[in-house]
């Protein structure tokens, strides 16, 4: 089973069950921006995990062991071209020099983590039309001199 | 003079003033982000913008009216191979999809705007390393049907 | 069932049916540059949409659930090479900095929106050689200060 | 003289003489997109367009000869990076497909020219905010069988 | 039916036949370039080129049909690896900007177009070796002014 | 002195003389194609070409041994911008397999020279537009075996 | 059967007859790099030169046939990572230029074909670690003037 | 000193003593495609190697100094342009997969050093047409196991 | 088989039989960092060493005869995407320079073999977070002049 | 004064003073590799680092001020052309995957940090060759879950 075919399984039985990933944040215990990376193949599910899922979804046992496996992250195409992810490419052109000088005079030299990382999404009501909140939090790495 | 050329100017004034991003939102009642955005040519200042920054730095009459041009904006390379914002574009890599489940079953078809968006910086001191805090806002633009 | 798929199977139907495009676009009240973005999987289709579609051109219910799908949008390739699109790309390439200070100067510093966004095509009838006349229209959005 | 040394020599005269690309306009008899395209080195001016313009910004004779060369077309960088142009690749991107469709449908095998071809921005108030209206005329041009 | 499979039909199918493309310029009356660049779907039949070509060809109503439809145009690889093609890029290389001035010289600013254009191919004989002779005529578009 | 001030000091005294190179192609013997080859050091004088084009164009003895070096060849950028020279690669992008398999029917297997190799242009007057005719004879090469 | 098909069947083939390139080339009188060459697509046999391999390696007649197909040339990717083959590119990268001083200096302006080409390669037991000596023989190509 | 610089020096130097580097061969006792390599920075010259040079070309001690430098080596564009330097890309892309499978059969798992290699370039007179005689010696490099 | 199925064959395997690198190093006596990139076709097995792990992993005739075979090496995308080879990639650009100059003073003019090479993974357990440490051993080739 | 400016007077006040990476490894108490990839401003010196080395060197207060500066790393090409740099991307082309197998096996998911990273070159004396030894540790860093 390689990644692709997973992801369709897990959508496609997500659809059925008529689950959202907010259902899947409470099953889990974990954020809904992790449990959509885990359906990509981007994150890694411990047994228990994976297990949970299984049972919520009606995996198979090929599926619960494949959402254990390492595959290949990163989503491939060098630039994007779907508009929603470019959006987030266009913030990085525009505005990835400033947050350098940003961060280097907040923290000295080095980078934000993204490993030891966690995002969510959150969605703002607002009259003159709602706003996609996300927030970041990445563990500051300092370069170490040797 | 060029946006390079502007952007040189404006790192050195700031050094020569012991100036840091704070002092300047401060100053300009705007996000230290945005001022960084605007010494990178990335933003544009409106006139009073111009001249306050202008007597902030000590700058010519040149530099101030270069401050309102339009110039081209993005970095150029396409691959960023700074490790600090490749980390950023790593982030899109491996979590761009998810970002795009995760706003497409909370929002529907459309996208967060890069141009009504907002973003800030935060350090968050943490005894197990300082973590670097960032904050996105955008509005959600729906696809127009016609 | 892949968006790819779905392309095949639409364009099959609306041949056999014998309908066209402008057909379509009196049927579901949407532009017909609209319903052929919708064929491509460039657009989205409600519930009632999907279905008169799916009426039209007996498309069965997978067909029209996927229709109710968020695809990857974009073409792919960076610089296409069939030459009716590589025109549009011509003058992106020849008229894009044009473009960018008209607009500057008549709005202000921002973009045109390509999601707030509609585009109609039409056929002048010209003796010397018919034209093809586009227009455009999408929403001016300031570039937000914050 | 190289064209970049041209473009910024006319728009620093454009400036000083605190004329709009409207202005312009009027005084040349072409359209302000036209115009624009002329000071980015994409368009080129026949002798007495050369010479009117040269009096309205003061041009030196130098400049006024360069305005008739034949210049290097095309911004160069293969995707552009400025968002403002970028939404136009963007709508390529999104749209070129089905506006295949639709001409093919409309005319035959064939493209719209980019050279027989016009085009112009117009502002359209809007309290929802402005919209941004460009309209294209090219000429169908059929594939020539042989 | 895709492109590939339609290629690959009428090639095996002229192959069956032992027909040349010099046979097949007679049949349809059409240059036996264009008959090539049918073959690969950089052309398209009308419904009776397709019928006369389906006949002596022996060709099912599926290919008959599909040698109607608009395929995309345009090889793919952006520079092409296959020595007898690279050569005509070469020459693209070495002399595409000789080739524009001359042009410009002979004719002002516009282009030849690349679509009421045509192209045949002959054989010369030489006693030093045999010599292959390309004429291509397409008609100038003369850049319009609006 | 490199090629792309040689190339700007022989168009200016080009331009001074009022020569054409239709009659730089009196003066050399050689076809105006090749001269503005020479031109952009895409080909090479020999020492008498030289001079009698130095004499020509009032050029000074750098200028004159310039145009016998071997410089680079190629354009450079992989996939051309300026609309007048993509169009020849479009031709090459529609039409390069339907010429390798006419070439091959012809000829065998092997190649056209783009080195023992010439090309003209011509200037066809026709009531519906001008025509550009492009005549280009190069050696076969049948491939070696051994 | 595509090329890819043909070449695995040519290697199965021959290892199960146990041949070497060296055998075959006994046989068909051609070089051993030629004869892989032809493994790869990148030479085409005559008629008696696919029967007789076709009879040393138990092919049928559509591989036989297909040997003599004009197919495609060129390994596909631009940099290649394979690292034998990338040390051919490397020594491209290094000594290219000097040996385009070289040829010049010794031949005038022109090129080595690469069609009226021969090469062999030889293994040289040398004590302190064998040597692969490659001799490559090409027509010099003078530059047609005209 | 640049080696852009270098190189521009080493070529006038060599110009104006009428030396060609078949005598630079004579002199340092080394082939003249390693000093055409010298003269690019592609190769590195010893102390006496380099007085040696320095005395015949009557080069200063800057240039003295900088031929005992270690640029970085690689001409740059990946694909080259310059025709003669292409068809030797030309070869790889043909031939490179034949050239791997027979060293292979001759060698085993391994490569063709381009480190501890050398080459040489004849001039082979042949009333058809002069040849190139290219020889290249590499030492095989088996991999290690570990 | 391709080196695909091959190296899913043997993943499974050494899955299903519950065995680590660790394991396989020992069993073949050679380092697991090897045995992983023979898993991946990026080493090539003797016949005793496919035998050996043909026994252990109950492979059938047909892998361990194409774990002898010679693949082509290279992963293939340019820049990778995954972030644990990324990293690696990160460091080659960071200190690539920086090796080079320290390489060139200790060494002198040449290379580190990737060929004569070797290298290991252990882990280090630490406190503060274990380390990862790689070693590498490559012979150094000093470049040959001729 | 930018960073390839800075570079040459670092690497010229180093030859002057004849000092060797080594030396200033001694006397900055850091790796010489760490004070390469400060030479090449791929690290960053604290104030009294940089002062020890201005003295060292010679350097005025400029020079002084810009190795405290944060410049853009990486070093630009994205496949490297330099025989010594490209080695390692080979090695990362080959063993990148065989490297992501052992690490994810004795560690599980996650990276080897860049960042908090150090390496050192030692020269291992061999009679069959002098060999490169390389060493890097990097701390493991587990991707987070959220």
């Amino acid at each position: 089973m390689n990644q692709q075919q997973l992801t369709e399984i897990l959508f496609t039985a997500k659809k059925q069950k008529g689950l959202k990933f907010a259902d899947l944040e409470t099953l889990l215990g974990r954020d809904e921006v992790w449990v959509a990376a885990l359906f990509y193949g981007q994150a890694r599910a411990e047994l228990d995990e994976a297990q949970k899922l299984g049972q919520a979804l009606s995996l198979d046992a090929d599926a619960i062991e494949a959402l254990q496996d390492f595959p290949l992250k990163g989503l491939g195409p060098m630039v994007p071209t779907d508009p929603l992810i470019y959006r987030f490419y266009e913030i990085l052109q525009v505005y990835g020099m400033p947050l350098k000088a940003i961060i280097h005079e907040k923290f000295g030299d080095g980078i934000m983590s993204a490993i030891d990382f966690s995002m969510n999404v959150e969605k703002e009501t607002d009259p003159k039309g709602d706003r996609v909140h996300i927030s970041m939090s990445g563990k500051f790495l300092p370069y170490k001199k040797w």
